[in-house]
């Protein structure tokens, strides 16, 4: 502390000064031109200053570094390393990251691996914890969360909370399993996830103790949740793109209770678009004031998750900045993290080293020792070889009717529609387009399959697998014969997860062996493969509109209407009960 | 929870309702016409409710409960319970108090004594950790409070942080004891005191990790502490009166980083003027939007301090809430805290029952015995009799000239100014407003008994003596000669601290028997007896426009420039060392 006030008087050199830039200052909602003076990894003082190394950003702008307020990493399909790389050279500095998807595949395991992944990178991530795991008694998942589970985090300080409370319903009904949750993270952020809740119900879930909500698609929902005293995360993100319906939060007063957040983003998106910078460019091409973004990207976010030293540049704050060449545009030139230059002009300076993806870089014969301690996530699959007889359907003579779960084009929302049964080709038809879809338990070996139909997907031939499959990520496999999906779902199985394309003796794959859903590609890489077997699933046929495999990913999340299929059969989501495949 | 979640949903009937008020949201900065239905001291929902109990505020406003940012509550010479009733009529549900007077005299005997007398009270009294115990080398206080006295405070949940860091030279020196004392309240509130600090050692300052300042009196001051990211308390109470030089903060942007406090708060003029309600209606005649004052006084607060609960009238907030039946005059109707009324009208709901004031209900002999816990505070006296003697200075023959500490009006700040010794009078001209002044070590019985005189002060006969006096509270006395001084001196002494006024047989005493501080009378009753012995103190002709009291309190304290008198003698505070009275 010496030094920094030493240096911070100009006694002594800073380490560090970004000399003659406009910093865009937080509190009075100006650009300031200052030198920022740096020691030890803090901001020490902002007027005048000499420095051991000194960098000239005359005519370039000066931020806090932009922060991630809720973001599923495992969606990027990248491990926390290779993602830090991705997000860093976009100016991101913290993201706060909710492990749901790994959890509900490893359980605490999952969270420990990523907590473990997360160490010494160049990106703070912090960690809300999953709140939901299983989503739903339908999904049978890798892992049951209690809150005893999940208790004995909150003394790492990395863990800032509970992640988005997505069991509103039974949060207000006080469903005692939830509120212990609650309880335990009393002090802490607990983030919310409410779409459509409004009224004395949305009173209940906020007196309850969940302080934001990031599901809000319409400006009424938002105003309703920032009057009751809600932070509402505005979500721009691969999945959902909310940020045109809510750019009104941008103005005052709203935009002091909001905050930036992506939810879910895959890598070819963070290449093409960026990540914050992504959703502050665009509010500023949709009218807002670039420095109110920025603050909402920065130091709004940090007061909400109770960071105090981040998200400004003043004094005694860390030194995580972004240098922009542009306000308008939000071009990133540099990023400092902790005073260090970790990116420069889209290019991370940072070496992977054998700090980062240390367990893809250990001797398979170690990972596959049962006693490894992250066995567990590079062995996620815990289920036989699959046969074509699993994708039979037993029918009895009298059925020519099938519930079919029909897709909504540009929504993840289904519909439940009554179809013709062809006992012939044991309910395929692919002129009508009605395919066949499976999910097959893959944590226990139980031999559950969940087998039914599915309208509007568009496949022609072949068949086209995949374990990232919301939120339980069992193995989904979708259809035009039963030989290519038990081709596509064994191929899937044999690589301990990932996404497969199958069509007689054509086959692509993309292995994700980190619990089924992350790879230890690049984000480069990662959009290639994914742009390859993309492409691959389109050439078997997939309808125009549809994401053949994002749309896989959420036919079996029994938590979204109208109907689901799971590992146990075809969810009807009003009613959270089971019902035949069958119309008798 | 179960209970307030029910409520909330309407499902069952609130325990208290407030209908049909204009609610004061600081989120939406609008009134907002809604009933507040509360449940369990919570507020559980904003909208339409029925109640237990309903209480019809239609064409009132309802705010959230003030809160003073910075409070001694030693100033308002009242013990804590009494402090609570006087404040809360006001519509004050929270303090943040630095216990700074009583830890000078008592030590940490004294922040205890503080702490347990602020329990089961109407008011939440919130604590800062006096950080400059004793203020400088030449205050002989009762106590040396060191880092490690503090640190075990802070596991304490009514312990916010570290109070103002007045010795702002000595963390600007990277004085190892203070930094000691910031490294402990990291991530606690660090408040600030630096008067008149600027550029970049205010940048190492608050790179040292202070987070306000409550010492402003001019806005380019506040303006530039707000933009290197601290809090502005912009400070109204008795002793300094900040507000109107820095009413320019209520607008935007700036109101965001400013709260309101008070610092020291008189008796009479909490009566007369109020609290933090006083402020408020004062910042509005200047031309403040009354919403904006009313969030600086409360959400912005309660957010400074981490108090994430307090500070608003929404879904979870604790229901302390004050009923305006006029906003603009912040005419405060009624007061809840917790949901229960505890004033209306003026007057506090609420019985002093054997859970206030404990110690001053105890038994004389109980307290007199030394081994009870709070001997010291009500036998902070440790000195012998005065006699006339100890009021004459030896000088030698060749003296002609003295150094006199020269009050400036309107100002705590004084001059030194030489004049005349008249050595047959020992120096007292009362014809030239010389008077004698004396300050005597009362707390370790050193016999250390520094003499000085005065000029300004306006004294025609008699003497004035007082134990409140700054930082080290020794007894200090005005006269206009030696027997009358001897005999206020021993009247203070004798009734263990307070204020007394003599000449000759005419005499006038004010006890603060708790630590020569406080008293165990109301506020309306100290305002009283405050006024007589004011009333007193001016019959023997102090100067118009000086307030006795005040004035005396402040002559002893060595780190407001220009020159003080301490047990010590008289001190040059620039170049802080002791310089002798006299002129050679």
């Amino acid at each position: 502390m010496e030094k920094i006030i030493r240096a911070a008087r100009g006694l002594d050199k800073a380490d560090l000064v970004l000399k003659n830039g406009e910093i865009i200052n937080v509190f009075t909602m100006k650009l300031e031109k200052a030198d920022v003076a740096i020691c030890e990894g803090k901001i020490c003082g902002i007027g005048t200053y000499e420095g051991l190394e000194e960098v000239d950003i005359s005519g370039k702008f000066v931020a806090p570094g932009f922060m991630d307020g809720h973001i599923h990493i495992e969606s990027s399909l990248m491990m926390p390393a290779e993602f830090s790389k991705a997000v860093i050279v976009h100016g991101t500095t913290a993201v706060m990251t909710d492990p749901h998807e790994i959890a509900n595949v490893c359980g605490t395991q999952g969270i420990d691996f990523m907590m473990e992944e997360s160490v010494n990178l160049p990106l703070d991530i912090y960690f809300l914890l999953p709140s939901c795991v299983p989503s739903s008694s339908f999904d049978e998942g890798g892992a049951v969360l209690e809150a005893s589970d999940l208790s004995p985090y909150y003394s790492n300080e990395k863990v800032l909370g509970l992640a988005e409370l997505m069991d509103y319903p039974g949060t207000i009904s006080a469903d005692k399993k939830i509120l212990d949750k609650i309880k335990d993270a009393c002090g802490k952020t607990i983030d919310g996830h409410a779409p459509g809740l409004k009224g004395k119900n949305l009173c209940a879930y906020i007196a309850a103790g969940v302080m934001s909500d990031h599901e809000c698609i319409s400006i009424d929902e938002a105003l309703e949740r920032i009057s009751l005293g809600m932070t509402v995360m505005i979500r721009e993100g691969t999945a959902a793109k909310n940020l045109s319906s809510l750019i009104k939060l941008f103005e005052k007063p709203y935009c002091d209770c909001c905050i930036l957040a992506t939810d879910d983003k895959h890598p070819e998106s963070l290449i093409n678009e960026g990540h914050i910078d992504h959703i502050i460019r665009k509010a500023v091409k949709l009218g807002a004031d670039p420095i109110t973004a920025v603050k909402m990207a920065t130091y709004n976010t940090a007061r909400y998750f109770g960071l105090r030293k981040k998200g400004a540049v003043a004094p005694g704050y860390d030194a995580d900045l972004v240098v922009l060449s542009d306000l308008n545009n939000v071009n990133v030139d540099m990023v400092y993290k902790n005073g260090i230059l970790i990116a420069e002009k889209g290019e991370e300076i940072f070496s992977t080293n054998d700090k980062y993806n240390r367990y893809f870089n250990d001797e398979k014969s170690s990972l596959n020792h049962k006693n490894h301690k992250y066995y567990r996530i590079f062995n996620s699959f815990n289920m036989r070889t699959l046969s074509e007889e699993d994708f039979f359907i037993n029918s009895s003579d009298n059925i020519n009717k099938i519930r079919t779960i029909s897709l909504v084009p540009g929504e993840i929302a289904t519909k439940m529609e009554i179809m013709d049964y062809n006992q012939e080709t044991n309910g395929i038809s692919v002129e009508n387009d009605v395919l066949k879809l499976a999910v097959i338990e893959r944590h226990k070996d139980s031999g559950h399959i969940g087998l039914g139909f599915i309208h509007g997907y568009g496949l022609k031939r072949g068949a086209i697998a995949s374990s990232v499959s919301h939120d339980a990520h069992n193995l989904i496999v979708i259809g035009t014969n039963e030989y290519d999906m038990c081709t596509a779902a064994n191929m899937v199985r044999n690589m301990q997860g990932g996404l497969a394309v199958a069509d007689g003796s054509f086959k692509e794959i993309l292995p994700l062996s980190a619990a089924g859903l992350m790879s230890n590609l690049s984000a480069s890489e990662l959009a290639e493969n994914m742009a390859d077997i993309r492409h691959a699933a389109m050439s078997l046929g997939a309808a125009e509109g549809i994401d053949p495999f994002m749309t896989l990913a959420f036919v079996s999340l029994p938590v979204i209407p109208e109907v689901r299929l799971t590992t146990l059969g075809l969810v009807d989501v009003d009613s959270q009960s089971l019902i035949s495949t069958f119309e008798q």
